[in-house]
């Protein structure tokens, strides 16, 4: 796979406590290796925003991360703050809880409120696929769906366990006829890893390790 | 020590993702029991609220949970639709990368605007001990004091580590005479887990095994 093609599926992420050194680094690796977006917390947006504005790097930022069970009035807020602070993409969790429950009406009028919030800004729906069995998975991407939601996203990376080919190809089979994309999250650490996940189906990589696969593109 | 007013040190905890049956189960057992509070994420305010209105029970949420480094403003806007919704205790998480880098006028000016928002409300700190050496604990604990929250706690739970009695003693060392109180939270699983947090100055306990602990009463 093409380098510069890899590296434009690449969500340049730095999610733990980070200085500001560190946040200038990441910024500095997307617009060198043309990175798709850099994925920091809200806290961190508005720098790196003015850190990008003149690059094609979007800011992507989280909402409700990672547990996803703040109260959707809260999801709309930060998401709009974000945007305000400019975020050009929000990865939002769906709320965990409403999932177990099997409240799929709630969930997905959630959702809906947050891509209402998002104005046209990209909106990436995180279902942490680690705690879920496949019916679930399936639902929340229909969920998704319904709500116009841009992308499904495997993971937070603070879960269990992160994204699977299996759980990728199956959010890939459910969404993408609807014109949605997959976000594959959560332990892809090298090359090939990438690479299995765009096999599954994924056009979208969140990776803390973005530079290092790159540079095993072959 | 007496069951009942250990029962009273008790925030009575669930955090992952749950059913409204696991919530009603809690709030019974709070009452029966007679725990401090109940300690829930944010969309699940309401319902305990309204589950635990003739009792004694407080209704405690996390705000900015477990991460913290959202924004400002995002912290208290979600402190007062907790408030709206019932919350009689809220625990926030500090912002964790401006400790990393050293910014603790923004961390104090961070934990004064929700303490502002809070409006009488009891504010917890949460400092996620385990990320932070004791250096950074006395700060926090001194950002605390002077941004006028009411205790600090040692963790999120969903850190690498919990409430240590070193980390206790020194948050106790560093508050007390300033009239705040300090909560161990994290890995407290056990009746003599629990009174050697109370032994190195604990006065409030969070554990999602307050039952087995109040249970293993002398």
């Amino acid at each position: 796979m093409d380098k510069k093609q890899l590296a434009k599926m690449i969500d340049h992420t730095l999610l733990k406590p980070a200085k500001k050194a560190h946040i200038q680094q990441l910024c500095a690796e997307a617009r060198e290796h043309g990175f798709a977006s850099v994925c920091i917390n809200p806290a961190y947006v508005k720098l790196c925003a003015s850190l990008l504005q003149d690059s094609d790097v979007k800011v992507c930022t989280v909402i409700g991360f990672p547990l996803g069970d703040n109260t959707t009035q809260t999801k709309v807020y930060e998401t709009k703050n974000a945007i305000k602070n400019g975020a050009s993409e929000v990865d939002m969790v769906i709320n965990q809880s409403w999932v177990l429950g099997n409240e799929w009406k709630k969930v997905e009028k959630e959702i809906a409120a947050v891509v209402k919030a998002a104005k046209g800004v990209t909106v990436k729906v995180i279902l942490e696929t680690c705690n879920l069995n496949d019916k679930q998975i399936v639902k929340a991407c229909v969920a998704s769906v319904n709500a116009g939601a841009n992308f499904v996203k495997t993971s937070t990376g603070f879960g269990k366990g992160g994204a699977t080919v299996e759980a990728v190809k199956l959010m890939a089979d459910t969404v993408k006829e609807h014109g949605l994309q997959v976000k594959a999250s959560g332990g892809v650490r090298t090359y090939e890893d990438a690479v299995a996940m765009i096999e599954a189906g994924a056009t979208r990589i969140g990776t803390s390790n973005g530079v290092a696969i790159v540079e095993g593109c072959k």
